[in-house]
Order: C-alpha cells, then sequence, then structure tokens
C-alpha cells in the first residue's frame, strides 16, 4: 500500500467524469491539502473561486460501476490560523415571514488555535464573549463521479455523495460511495474546522486542511452513501424535502440491515421503530441532507 | 402546593376546549394513570378507542392566554407488563417505489420487565434474539387546548403541542406550551417505554404509565413549545413537510435565545451556526416534529 | 323539498360538532347571506372576528357517518359593493432570499358593480388602470364536521373539506364531502367574487353573498371532497407540501373511476396519464389544496 | 438568417458543456429529427440508451453568459406511426398506503395517426374502448448548458431548463433560457405526442418528431425559463417539493412583471393575487416543474 501526496495543480466547483489527476492503487493513502469552501489556500491566498473547490478527481485502480468506494478519513490537520463563516442563519431555516427580521448576512473571521485545536470569532460578539469551540473537523463535501457522465456542482449533494455537510463525516469515520465511473474518480474538499447540525448559516467554519483518507474499492452495490463510526453505522440521503432525504436514507439502511446483518424487513423494522437515530446534514443547499443511523451494539455483523 | 391524584371517568381522543376533569392550583402535583394509544388500561382492559386516548383535560387556575404552561415530569413509572408495537416500517419513511417490499404491518407484543426496567419482543425474531432495550419513558401526545376553541385529533400536533413523540419528553424534562383557552386545558397520554426517532414503525412501545406531573403558569408569550432538561434546551415544530417543522423550532430558539439569553439575531446565529442539534421527533403522523436543541454549557441566562 | 332561508344567530371560527343551528331534510335547498372573511356583513358592520366565519351548521336529516353530503351550489349574489384585500404576495409563495423585497402587506378595497358583474381596485394603481375583473364567485370555506368530534380552525383544510380556496367551487358546481358526523354538520362561508389560483395574497376579492345551495345525503363512502361542473370532474387533496395534496387528490380519483366509471388501475392510468388536469386551491394556508381534474368527454358513467 | 439541417452524429444523455455538434448565428433556424425518450428513432432503431436522449449542443454565436437564449418552436411534426407510455401511475403520485395497491408498470405501444393527427393505444383496454387522442406535440426536455461547467441529467431539470414535461411547450411558444455557457450550448429531445399534467405515468406517448426551432440571443438576465404563448406568458420554476417550483416560478414572475410590464410589486401582486393561473409540469422526476401563468389581455408591456 501506498502513501501519495497529492498536490493538485487545479481544483473543480464540479464533481463529475473529469480526467483524472492522481492514479493510485486499491487500498493506497492519500495526504491532500484542500482549500476553503471560497477557494483560498493556507496561506489565505485565492486559487479559484467557489463553491466548493475539490482535490481530484482521483482513479482508484479496479473500481468498476456498481462497486462502491470505501473511504477510510484518517486524519484532518488544520492548516491555518483562520477560519470564516457567515453570521447570520439562512433565509431558508426560518418561518417565512421571519425573514425580513433577519438582518443581511456578512462574512466573519474565526480565529484557530492549532496547539489547542479550538476556534473563537475574532471580533467578539454580545454574549458570546467566552464562545471557544473545541474543533470537530469534518469534511462538508466529497464523493465520486456520478452516473451518466453527469458533473454536478459541489453546491449540492446526490448519491454520488457531494455537499453533504454533516458532522459525523470526519476523522475516524468510514465512508461507502457507489461507483458510477470506471475508476471512481474520487473529489474532497470543503473541509469545516467545526458545524451545528443543517450548516444553518450557510457555512461552517470553512478552513483549510491537511486530509489522509485511505481508498479502496468494495464489490458491494449500494444506491445511497453508507458509514460507519467507533460506535455507529449510517445511511444517507440526500434530497429536498428533508421528507425524502429521509425515506432515501432509511430504505438504504434496510437494504443494509438485510444484506449484511442478517436482518429481514420485519427484524430491521424492530430494530429501526425502537433504536433510530436521524441526523440532519446540510439544509442550506440545494439538496438536503438527511442520515439514518444504529449503534453498533444492537448489531451482529453475519 | 397540592398534589391531586387524577382518576378520569372519561378520555378523549381530542385536544381542546372540552369541560375540565379536574381543577388544580397554579403549581399543584397531578399523579394519573395513562392508558395505551390503543385506549387499553393497566389490566388490559378496553376503556375507549384509539387514537392515543388523553387524561384531561385539566384546568389550572390563573393561567389565560397568551401565557405559557409550565409542565414538570417528574416521574414515569410503568403499570403494566406488556407493551405493543407495529412490526413494519410506514409507508411514507421508504422511498415510494419500495413500498411493495413492505410486508403488511401487524401488532406486535413487548414483554416489560418492571422491576430491571427493560422490555423484549414477547416472540423471538430471527437476528434479534439477544435484543433486551432499557426502559426510556416519554409522553408521546400531550398539550394545551389550542386556540379558536378547536378540538384536534390526538393522532396531530400543532403549536399546542399534541402527539409529538420526541424522545427526550420523558422523566426529568419540563415543557412549556402556548395557553390559547382560559384553564390552558392541559391533556397528557400516549406514553411510550422506548421509541426511536421519528416513531418510524407509527408506535413506540405502547402501554401504560403512572405520570406525575407538576403545572404552572408562567407569564411569557410563547408561539412553539419549548423544553428543558439538566443538559439542554430546546424547542418543538410541528408540520409537514419536516423543512415547515424544522423552520419553526428554528424561529422559535430565535425568539428564546434573543428573550432570555441575551443573543441578538448576529449572536444567535453563531451559536446556531455552529453548535445546534436538530432531533427528529414524529415522522409519521399528519404533522411531522422536529426538535431545535442547544446545550446549556453554551448558555448565560440573563 | 323545501327552501330554507336560514339566518345565523351566531358565526363559527371552527368547523365542527357543535351544535346545529338549522335542521334540514335531505334533499332541502338553503338560501343564505354569509360574511366577508373578517367577519363583516353585507352592510358592513363586524358581526364576530375572523378566520372565515361560518354559517351553521345546518344538520341535514338521514346522514350519517360513512355517507357523503352532496352541495349543489345553486346560486352566489353579491350582497354588497365592496369587497377587499391584501396587496403583497405570501411570503411563503415567493423564493425565502425574495422575501425581504417585498413591502408589507396592507387590506385595500375593491369596488364591486352589482349589475355590470365586475370589480375593479377603488384606489388605482399605477400600471393596472384598467384592470377591471368580471366577478367570478366562489366559496373559500366550506364542509362538514370532521371525525373524532374535532373542531378545526376555518383558516385550514382537511379530508372534511375547509378553507380550500379552489376556483371551481362556485355556482353551477357540485361537491361531496365525507361525512363523520350524524347530520353531517354543514358549514359554509368566506365567498369570494374573484380569486387567482393560491390565493397569494392571502385573499381573493372577500366580500358577501347570498348562497343559495341544495343539501343531499349519498350513500356512497369517500375520503377526500369530490366535485363536478358541467365539464369536469375533480377530487380534492388538502395537505402540505403540494406533493402531498396531490397525492391525496390523484388516489381518490383513483377510486372514483375505478367505482363510478369501470376503469381498473390500468385503464384510469392510461385516462390520466394523457389527460389530467392539477389545478392549485390554496397555498397560503396550513393545508394546501391541490384538485385533480379530469374532462368528462372521456367518460362514461357505468 | 440560415436554415440548418441538423443530424446529429451522436446523442446525449446530459445537459452540459459539451463540444458543440452545430455552430449557427444569432436568429438562425434549426430542423432536426428526434429520438424517442428511450432512444428509438423514427424507424424504430435504438441509437443510444435513455433517459431522454438530447440532439446538441447547438452552438449560437453572440450568446454570452448572463444573456438569453430565445427559442421558438415553429413545429413539431411527428416522424413515426407508434409511440409508448407506461400504463400504471408512479408510486410517488399516490398515497403511500396506496401503492400496493398499484400493478407493475409495463410498456404500451400507441397507433399514431400521422393524417388524422390522433392516437390510440395498440390493444384497447377496458373501458378506454373509444379512447382516442388529438396530438399535442410538445417538447419534454430542452434547455442550455447549466453554470459551473456542469452536466446534468436529462432525467431532471433546474435553471437550465431540462426535463420540464410542461404540455404547453409545444408548437407556437416561444421560451427563453439563462444562459450560462458561451454560444448557450442547446439541446432538445424528448418529444411527446400528447402528456397530462404531471407526466403521472413516468411518461406522455414518447414519439419522434421532426422539430423546428428558431434560436435568438437576448441580452436580458433571467435566472428561471420563461415563455409566451398566444394567448399568455408564464414562468417556470423547477424543484422539489412542489412547493419550491412554485416560489421559484412566483419570484421569476415578480420580476419579469416589473422590469417588462411597468409593475411595482403592490401592482404585480395585486394583478397576481386575482388571475395568475399555476400549472403542473413534470412530478415524476427529481426534480417537480411548477408554472406561474398569466394572461396576456391583463397586461401592457411598456
Amino acid at each position: 500500500m501506498t502513501t501519495h501526496r497529492f498536490v493538485p495543480n487545479s481544483f473543480h466547483n464540479v464533481i463529475g467524469s473529469l480526467p483524472s489527476a492522481l492514479h493510485i492503487a486499491d487500498g493506497d493513502t492519500v495526504v491532500t491539502e484542500t482549500l476553503d469552501a471560497a477557494g483560498y489556500d493556507k496561506h489565505d491566498i485565492n486559487r479559484i473561486s467557489g463553491p466548493n473547490p475539490m482535490n481530484g478527481p482521483i482513479f482508484v485502480e479496479g473500481a468498476e460501476p456498481g462497486d462502491s468506494l470505501k473511504v477510510e478519513i484518517l486524519s484532518m490537520v488544520p492548516t491555518r490560523d483562520t477560519g470564516f463563516t457567515r453570521n447570520m442563519v439562512a433565509s431558508n431555516v426560518v418561518d417565512p415571514q421571519d425573514v425580513r427580521t433577519l438582518p443581511a448576512s456578512e462574512r466573519v473571521i474565526w480565529k484557530i488555535d492549532r496547539e489547542a485545536l479550538t476556534t473563537r470569532l475574532a471580533e467578539p460578539v454580545a454574549g458570546l464573549e467566552d464562545f471557544t469551540l473545541p474543533l470537530s473537523p469534518m469534511i462538508g463535501c466529497f464523493g465520486v463521479a456520478p452516473s451518466l457522465g453527469q458533473a454536478i456542482s459541489t453546491a449540492t449533494s446526490g448519491e454520488f455523495g457531494g455537499n453533504m455537510d454533516y458532522r459525523l463525516l470526519g476523522p475516524g469515520t468510514t465512508v461507502w460511495f457507489p461507483i458510477s465511473a470506471p475508476g471512481a474518480l474520487f473529489f474532497l474538499g470543503d473541509c469545516h474546522a467545526v458545524q451545528g447540525d443543517g450548516e444553518i448559516v450557510g457555512t461552517g467554519i470553512e478552513t483549510t486542511f491537511e486530509v489522509t483518507v485511505r481508498l479502496s474499492v468494495g464489490k458491494k452495490r449500494i444506491i445511497w452513501p453508507r458509514g460507519e463510526t467507533a460506535d455507529d453505522i449510517f445511511t444517507i440521503g440526500n434530497a429536498r424535502p428533508l421528507d425524502q432525504a429521509l425515506q432515501h436514507a432509511t430504505s438504504e439502511m434496510l437494504r443494509w440491515l438485510g444484506s449484511d446483518y442478517g436482518l429481514d424487513k420485519t427484524a430491521a423494522s424492530h430494530l429501526l421503530g425502537q433504536v433510530v437515530r436521524y441526523d440532519v446534514g446540510n439544509v442550506f443547499d440545494p439538496a438536503y441532507t438527511m442520515a439514518c443511523r444504529v449503534s453498533k451494539s444492537w448489531l451482529k455483523r453475519r
């Protein structure tokens, strides 16, 4: 297994069937430095405009349509002392009649303490004088080339992954994406130092990271992204409204519980009915994200 | 402060402006035994048909429209050795094309061990042989008479509360409801021994409880239900789609953070943007439920 | 068959199981004068506050739960020379980020010419100097007592009818409602001189009418309101989002085409697939309204 | 102005920034023969797999991002004696619990009489023995390359157009699309002989056409597709749920009424509030389509 240090020459605002920028073997590890969501690098130099510039695509040998790409997020190291957010909740997450009460959203800088692994607003805000947050790094946007040769904006998401902004997609988590193109064509970027559920101000704390991932090909057909942490397994649905994202995630979980955990629809229903957890990813983008999560303590892999 | 033991003569399938069954002073405590969601009591005798029969209404002296009713859930003691669930996920929580793959839903019995405070399926199901769950009691349906003299089915929910099926609504939690009728007219019932997010099989583990609540009048105007646990504060929105429930809950949280925690829209946006948690209540009923939750560790009450 | 002139002593802001104000035989005709949506009568005297005060309930002999109430709208005669509207599209019918661009909504008066049967703004608006509309009367809100003894605000709608605001619900149209309470308990009010699809400013041209309806009991079980004009049959679904309202209306049409027109699911799918029309009723209220409409030219009643 | 006969060598399942297949001047006319939605030509020979193969892209000289492409649909002549449909309503247009009652959907052939300009089922269906429909040709899927270099499946739609399946998009109608790529890069295909609202069986009557369009560059910035028939103007929103598609279409109509018809938000609200019509396009695809339509009889172009 080789470890590749991947330094992109160019970045992309779409996830799609573009010429590969790196060619790796199944199971190789990749270390790469990401830009922030607006296209600035660790030196705060603008490299490309937004949204969410991607490093990639990475061609994984042996990956074929119908397979799944296993992405182990091994580490995320912040590489800059600042991040940015928007400072106002988005107009689509409040009651329509309340939109008029919201001041215009502005860009705000956060300080990142890379030793203490904390972050705080650069300019204090009344009522939040002590608001210092531990870093909780996550990848906002990653995935593989979608079907039909499509190339889809990194502002949105779908079966192929994309801009899901789900908090659990950080170090220690493994994710699987359904492969539609030869080589899978993996992209990643848009990493966050911290983010609440929903990315409801339209950003997490957007900054640059050195990300290390291991990429492997699974010979299992899946439809929506799946993931695993130390404690849980989860599936992800991306759609609007959230109801539909929840349907996608639940249907995918039923398939997974059936094929890998020996639970038919009835057993899976008993399990999910009493222990399922739903987590909200992005509710800011064209497609919203919902995760369906189950504690591994209830599961026995066959 | 008096403690009332409330033994209803009749039960109700609506929450509304009905003649009060109990009259209490502001701050009094009420102990009452609830039926299960199908109208069976602790002796498994049917007392009324479903949905979700309510004990109540309880008239609280001094409660006026525009006030809020504070409900402290002091204890929930299971009173029966059995509960029931449905055994199949509902057709509205899977992809429409997958509905055909679901067997018909049936009623299934669970054993409740009231000493160990655990529950398990009465008839084992393949793959779930060791599926014994700790009890995690919660009130599925409670609230106060809605506005305009309405009387609304306990199968749904709204600003007045109702069938929200949110896991955190159990012992130790305090909830506030917006009062629309003199005396508030409080109802409760439909308690669950355990329930996953969403109540996606259409039930939790439905059984009977002895519930103890303390009811007090707050002179604060709220629009949607609010709550507090040992760790968190939360607001609740009830609507379809989930997107709209999320809007209601977020708007209510912005109002609360502004009035009680000294956070203007910008400060509240910074807080929510990076630390908010959204929890899914019911996604089975006509109105879905979403909670917007914030850890109290970030808050200073003014 | 008797014709009753019904002069209510009181009006209602809910549709529900209230004591009946008029008792009629199956097939009788009722003539009654309605208030406008804000509770003003034909003399512009306020009789009750809004929303949408109802005349009723009318008890129809022989009507039992499981039956349907046939309502023939025989005539609607305007009884006042003025109506009112709001003057701004609602915040929920534009893109959330555009809400800030909308001025606050105000109440505006329209002149009604009861000889010419036209209406125009009392105060001219730039760009609409010649905006004179022919009257196109319709009943905004009507229906029967819902199930379970519920009483539901006239600001919304459901299986029982209610505030549907659908343009075709005017003179010459027949509507059927599913009956849940003995006597059906029919209510009507909230009539409009004109209204575009969706009631997107939150009102039609709200005024008072003398309405004549004939009420008869049908021994057919239906789930959602159905209707018939000279040209078409239609079914109505009430829910949010519109997608769900459309599902209700389509499911009801499939049932109707099966039971009364001899079309199995395949034949009905061919018909609807190529000739169905969907009409938008209310998209302002808590529940939205969608009608599924088919030209009678394609149908042969069995 | 030149007329080009465009015979594609290849077809595309995406609309995006692909190499142009034809280069024309601003104002030129193009005549081209389309495949059916499944990729079969007028000789019933399969040329490519689905979904919805496109002829194009056509590069229009002078078209720049920020402009709009005017597409006049001059004629649509059917070129085959058969079309096909699915024979069952889609699972997403009925109530979820009703999905189980629907037989599996099958492909069915229709006969097309190109002299009489009518169509009927090749195999009669009970209850529809006389079901002969006049042809009402329309383009199901057309549009221009989307922003950011995206390439998007012809199974869906967006600001750039795409698979909108709106009945009024036929001969005599003019449509404008917002241009995001140099040359606009216009695609079209997926024509229907007839189609009901919503394309609720997942198809119209899918067949091949010779389509004639004139393409011109407008120096006006628009956000969503706009159109004009002999009688009406309309705007189109594409999104899920329908509520959001309606918001997009309404917001675009407000912009149009303001810029071209001298109606400020208040005047436009009065107009739309009383005369707007909403038409349902596709409710089968990932994005649904809603049109906001106004009769030209009420409008004076400035």
